[in-house]
């Protein structure tokens, strides 16, 4: 068994209007020295595998026909064996 | 300026439909041996500091503050200094 942590972020460029409310709201609450917020995604997935490489496969796909708007979005992602 | 990466993640046993969402829509695809999906949130800051400890201290206060729920989230972050 696998654990994946797969971080899904906005393409530099894409414009971000729930990050620039969470700006303005820090702002708001005095942390005036935050420059830039950008918001993503955070998924994790326990997954059946056999090792490592057969995993890194699966997850390059699920990411680019289901969980990943390449247009948009770009992603990376850790693989941890479960013991 | 350092680049402070949040992971929140919802704590274990509160349900997360948008996770269940997305297991069944990836067992459809036919990836069955994903066994569990639990959706977070990925947070990317640039902020202005003088040093790592004063950014930690912080982001601890923006999370309890303003961007977790402590009742049902949980979260981690790193930092990197930006040359």
């Amino acid at each position: 068994m696998f654990k994946v942590k797969i971080y899904i972020s906005l393409k530099k460029g894409v414009a971000d209007p729930e990050g620039i409310t969470i700006k303005d709201a820090l702002y708001s609450l005095n942390y005036k020295e935050v420059e830039e917020v950008r918001m993503g995604k955070y998924i994790q997935l326990k997954i059946e595998g056999v090792d490592k490489d057969g995993v890194k496969e699966k997850v390059n796909q699920m990411c680019q026909k289901l969980l990943v708007n390449p247009l948009i979005e770009e992603y990376s992602y850790q693989i941890e064996e479960l013991k």
